[in-house]
């Protein structure tokens, strides 16, 4: 393929293979795998987990059941808190396929049920730590009040309890990762044991790439969602989550320009193409992703020291030392790992296999 | 308008205004207003500025020049530093329509003289202060440098200096924004005397909308290139350049969750609809949106207190006080401004008018 502008690079095997190791940590767990296609939005990557033989998936949004529904998924779980103004078009999905969706408070449960006519699951969300939205499962009171919402509208069917450990992307090691995991595994099986009597076929489901990928602790969870696990990036690695050689995305960008006096070269790829995610660099200053540059016809990833320090809207910046500097020269084509995959993607609205196949997203 | 999930929504009014307001400047000093369509990339809105008589524009690469030639422009400078992967499509265009192109270094017009075969302006980048690209203003002998590289190549025709005050967007008040322009406007008139006897018709071209909006000191300034001041944003506001009322965007987003403990409203909208783009709060704390909410059918601007604190992926977090938290309720739409109007638009893909018309961009 000929690069002549910031391209994102997809290598197909190493998302098959990431796909492949979270299929058999499920198998051997006897969990249900429902990846979370958020990460990717592409049905062609969707096909890849089809092909694989996975069958259920989640999605973030109404919009994005929509464009897998159409694209042949037939039992998919909305995870975020449900938008209520979007019900005539759950109706709509609801009458062709199985949806789950998710909720967390009376209000939400009330609005649906006037306008809600399909059968359609739900979960409830529970917090497990400080997390955006959910119940806390400390808050016995206020899941039955839920529950008793969820049986006064006859086209829900309550499935169980549902969380997203966030917070396992504040941990600072794959020991505190595990750790949160734990908790929330614990947390969620004290939760069913309170409601087993009354709700006998409750299931316990846990999302978060970081715990799904690092635990083989899943005692009393029937289903997981990881989502970036197919691609994994820097913020993973940073949690000690994965290789970088299990990164599956390359932005492959153009040098244009050259800044001595600073030691800085400067590459056609900025914030409308990685999106503005950074990570804090072992030098404490913003890391928006790792450099890769090619000597006698091999890669060479460069030390953290050379990094992606700066992104404007369309120019990036990279620190390098004088050596360095004087290798890389204009119209060369620099390799950038990016710090999160899905946002990088998701700016990009488009993916290149090695081979140059471009592969669509939802759009 | 029936707004259900997170919708970009223009008031084409305060465009127009805008627009109105720097060509009015531009006339008062006989200064040629080159728009950057950067900040819009959309056809639709380019239409407005050639309905009021503007016939240069500025882009930041060859396929948004490829994108506005094919809407009918004919006078295109790329002020992003030439990349020349891409000489082959700048060929293409220049066959057409006049194109200039910008350059900082001997090098990229080494690798423009064998590929370049269709005439094209040029200008040289300045840097007038600690900016990403460009030659600095003191360096006499490296503009004469890529001078003699121009003159070697038969299609190019010398333009002039051009340099864009990145580091206004570092001021911290309204003078000092002054104060960086000021000292722009000198040094490129200093540099202008010194090569006039050679080249009588040097132009000398400035951007950034912060120093276009407040100054009226363009003394032997030919041409002006904001972009952002056709919808400012909360970034040109903290900088003192343009008032609240001058924002022309709007994200107008569903509430799908609260969680009380926190006084805190969720909205649907994160970090793919909004851009990670921030600005540090008065409480020293990132802020990513300002708030309206509606209240007996008008719309109140909440203090910087009550905003925009966090967003994942898909969801935004307000902070409010305990009575906000109780008049805000799930399934209401709330109105917030965006940091960066230009990286919100891009995220977004598309506007909508108040009157619901939408306003498509390019891609």
């Amino acid at each position: 393929m000929d690069i002549i502008r910031p391209t994102l690079v997809l290598d197909k095997q190493i998302c098959l293979r990431n796909i492949e190791l979270m299929q058999q940590k499920a198998k051997r767990h006897n969990l249900r795998l429902r990846p979370h296609f958020k990460s990717h939005q592409s049905a062609e990557i969707g096909s890849w987990f089809r092909s694989l033989g996975i069958q259920h998936i989640a999605v973030s949004s109404v919009s994005m059941a929509q464009y897998f529904a159409q694209n042949g998924w037939n039992d998919i779980t909305i995870t975020f808190p449900f938008n209520t103004l979007e019900t005539e078009q759950l109706n709509n999905i609801a009458d062709n396929i199985q949806v789950n969706i998710v909720a967390d408070n009376e209000h939400t449960l009330k609005l649906l049920n006037s306008k809600l006519n399909k059968n359609t699951g739900i979960y409830i969300k529970i917090t497990t730590g400080y997390t955006k939205v959910g119940i806390s499962n400390f808050s016995i009171a206020k899941i039955e009040k839920v529950l008793k919402q969820i049986h006064e509208n006859k086209y829900l069917q309550f499935k169980g309890f549902i969380s997203h450990a966030d917070h396992s992307y504040d941990a600072h090691s794959k020991n505190e990762v595990q750790t949160i995991h734990f908790d929330a595994v614990q947390k969620l099986n004290n939760l069913r044991d309170h409601f087993i009597k009354k709700y006998p076929n409750i299931e316990l489901s846990i999302g978060d790439t970081p715990g799904c990928s690092v635990s083989e602790n899943f005692h009393g969870i029937d289903e997981i969602r990881p989502g970036r696990f197919i691609f994994y990036d820097l913020i993973q690695h940073s949690l000690g989550v994965c290789s970088l050689d299990d990164i599956a995305l390359r932005m492959h960008c153009p040098v244009v320009a050259k800044q001595r006096v600073r030691n800085e070269v400067i590459v056609y790829a900025g914030a409308i193409h990685f999106s503005m995610s950074s990570l804090q660099n072992t030098d404490g200053k913003p890391l928006y992703g790792r450099v890769i540059i090619t000597q006698n016809n091999e890669n060479k990833l460069l030390s953290s020291n050379y990094y992606l320090t700066n992104l404007s809207q369309e120019h990036g910046m990279i620190k390098v030392s004088p050596a360095l500097f004087n290798q890389i020269n204009i119209g060369d084509i620099i390799e950038i790992i990016p710090v999160h995959c899905g946002l990088t993607a998701q700016a990009m609205g488009k993916y290149f296999t090695k081979k140059g196949e471009s592969i669509d997203m939802m759009h």
